[in-house]
């Protein structure tokens, strides 16, 4: 059960209204009204919670879990203990996503504008806001209805935020153009200078900064994450995309819809991605350069070129993945014939 | 000399109480009475201070020195300058830690709630604590004794803070539970919601995080890191970890005590660990590992499987470090060869 | 041009004025007195703006630009579309940011001290300083004239900060004498302990970290970067340092004047750099390392050994370049030869 001091639990469902809102399929006639209290990871879930198994990793713990219902994938089902009612879906996690959803619904904040928050008279709030304590709003700032701005974070001059947005707590945003359902956490930095200067011995020469951040709706922005605005063009982070924790995009870049960025990952200036990419943790992009919709980046790899769309690429430099692996796999005969 | 505009340096200390809290041995009989004033690097120390050499890339900065007390390893004792007094011990730098600590002891915070800070009244907040201004503590959070909460840091719900912790300045901690003489530096980022989400083409759906982040007692964690709460699970920190500055730590990850972890490393999520395990600078840990006691892990690794306890590793893929050294040996040779 | 919303542009500047700002030659001999009133990138320059090109990969957009004014190398000027006046620059970026910079100059901030800042009476405030709200500064810190102190950023006890600097947003600093035009980007952490403590099995011990951090004159240091105090000696940042967002710099760091170090590169305790140095971006450098001036570091090099003045490094361990590119190579070759 998740921690009341932190959470609170919605429902019960009957597994009838679990199996609809899931998407998945019932895996035998059960007990139609009976009733579920929560979700639970396997280890600790107990006769009236829902699990999910979705890494076969874990087919052990799954094995002897005592949940009372699981989604699992169909190929899995065969494995499950006795008792354990199944929901099956080709994808389990998304399944297990929507039910854990109704469970802990994200509730819109409660109105409120703290005494301690700055908000210049001249920013527009939208109706249903919640502004914390220590929240510094700009002039001509214009928030959306129902946000959330959190405590000791800062809006800039003339910054629009629209409905349904969360700004973490201490976050700072400026010189940026922000969709709906938008999530900033703690401590990410939208809309500061690019890194932009002309080199040169009697000393680097600013180069202003120009362009905004525009993102889209539903993007989420991890924690102590940095996005540089635009040189001239914008930076652009398009609808759906989930950046991690820790990650630099630098000015100009633009991704598409849906890309998934993971912690550390840094993207130079002007790079372009489509749609749906993806970019494991810690890996460098360099400036300038064109990554195809569906292009797959593997954890740490430097890229260096251009990458088609759909392509899989490692290493540093990286290449495509299959080359990777045998690069990996001859250096490793190698190092162990020589011993 | 520290600056005193920073530093208000304790003592003086005579030798026979500095070679007392050293644990050290002394080389000579000395002057028992002799005052000691200060610690000091090699380069700038005089007469009256207190030195020590652990890295033999200083001995020339060693011999030059006119410290009048250093700590060394007995087989560096025959290099000391004439009229040096020494302090012989197997680790140098742990003498030398309990000498500086007796000069520039921490005092505890003066009690104080800064009429500027947000305090929710359902908050307890223990005897001696010293709330400084703009910080934010939310409801039923739990502070103990003579704790400390930085300037606009932000306490969340719930939290609970053990006794004789620091949260440093602009930091957020949500949903986390801590120990006593827990260390969190300015900016970081413990408890929000992890990188858990289902993907899909029609939009990534977020899975609700409902862990907590479990920080055991004397942790230290460094400016601007991460830690996500667990997912379900929670992501636990054990005893007298010691975590640098930009660290990533994933959602339901586990540290065993006294842990190691160098800046910029990033350890993916579910990936647990034993005690003692180091990790050097920018490395990078997949998830759903697991790592042995006692493991090391070389600066900038790539670890994509299961380390035993005791084993050092290195390379991306990391491989055993032997096997690391000769990789890079070949790579070069072939390199030179065909130049 | 540059959104309204964030930016106000000066001018319009003549022809004439703008030759002579720029440095760079006339290519015709043009109507001195036409007027400019922007600045634009290539693709959306019109008649009345002054564009750049620097980067061959955009030499296309440069034939099809609209713009009436562009800064370029000489031996571009055989490339531009009829009409376009041409200034010529064998810098063309640096004459461009002269342009740029008096289209958008930096104006001084409108002395302010906000009602909810915190400033310890004892602090010294020069003129004409911004002081935003909940910005705190401690006792005994000395500010210089014309500074801005942004919204929730905090100043430590007895902090220098020369004249015409700015911190921003929600950074922290502490332990450290900064010089005059100074820029640190919102959620930078400068001054903390560095992680410097004697490993051991019963539990790390804490070695007091009783230096600062000296920041010379028009240094930038980026968003959430870090920069740990020294030891005993300072950690050093010379003169005209460009810092990038999320750089990790350990304690005992000494930069010489001018390096440049991209976003994501971590450089470990106590190593030290010559003048302009440059690092790529998630290059690591490990402590106690001499880099010569004018040494330049590849992204994601891994640099373990002292580099030579003007040597030019890649790869992990890092090699000079021309091995490392060698290295690629082969790797490369052997991997498709295998498959």
């Amino acid at each position: 059960m998740a921690d009341p001091r932190f959470f609170t639990v919605a429902g019960p469902f009957t597994l009838a209204a679990l199996t609809e809102l899931s998407g998945a399929k019932l895996s035998t006639a059960g007990d139609a009204a009976r009733l579920f209290r929560d979700v639970s990871p396997l280890e600790t879930a107990g006769a009236d919670n829902v699990s999910f198994l979705d890494n076969k990793k874990y087919v052990a713990a799954f094995q002897a879990s005592k949940a009372g219902l699981c989604v699992v994938a169909p190929e899995m089902a065969d494995k499950a203990p006795d008792g354990m009612i199944l929901l099956l879906a080709a994808d389990p996690y998304r399944a297990y996503a929507r039910i854990a959803q109704a469970f802990y619904p994200i509730a819109s904040p409660e109105a409120w504008v703290a005494p301690t928050a700055w908000v210049d008279p001249s920013a527009k709030i939208g109706d249903g806001c919640r502004i914390e304590p220590g929240a510094v709003i700009w002039a001509n700032a214009e928030i959306g209805a129902r946000c959330r701005i959190g405590a000791n974070a800062v809006i800039g001059d003339g910054v629009v935020i629209g409905d349904d947005s969360v700004i973490g707590a201490t976050a700072t945003v400026s010189h940026a153009l922000l969709g709906r359902k938008v999530t900033i956490y703690p401590g990410a930095r939208i809309g500061q200078d690019g890194f932009g200067f002309a080199m040169g011995p009697e000393g680097h020469l600013k180069v202003p900064q120009l362009g905004r951040v525009i993102i889209g709706n539903g993007v989420e922005i991890g924690a102590n994450a940095t996005i540089d605005r635009g040189a001239g063009p914008d930076t652009v982070i398009g609808d759906g995309c989930m950046i991690d924790n820790l990650v630099q995009i630098g000015h100009n870049v633009q991704l598409g819809r849906g890309c998934v960025i993971v912690a550390q990952v840094g993207i130079s200036g002007s790079t372009r991605m489509g749609d749906f990419v993806a970019a494991g943790g810690q890996a460098g992009i360099t400036g300038h350069l064109k990554i195809g919709s569906g292009a797959r980046i593997a954890a740490q790899s430097g890229v260096m070129r251009d990458i088609g769309p759909g392509e899989t690429v490692g290493g540093a430099p990286a290449v495509p993945m299959a080359d990777w692996l045998r690069q990996s796999a001859i250096l490793g005969k190698m190092a162990r014939k020589k011993s």
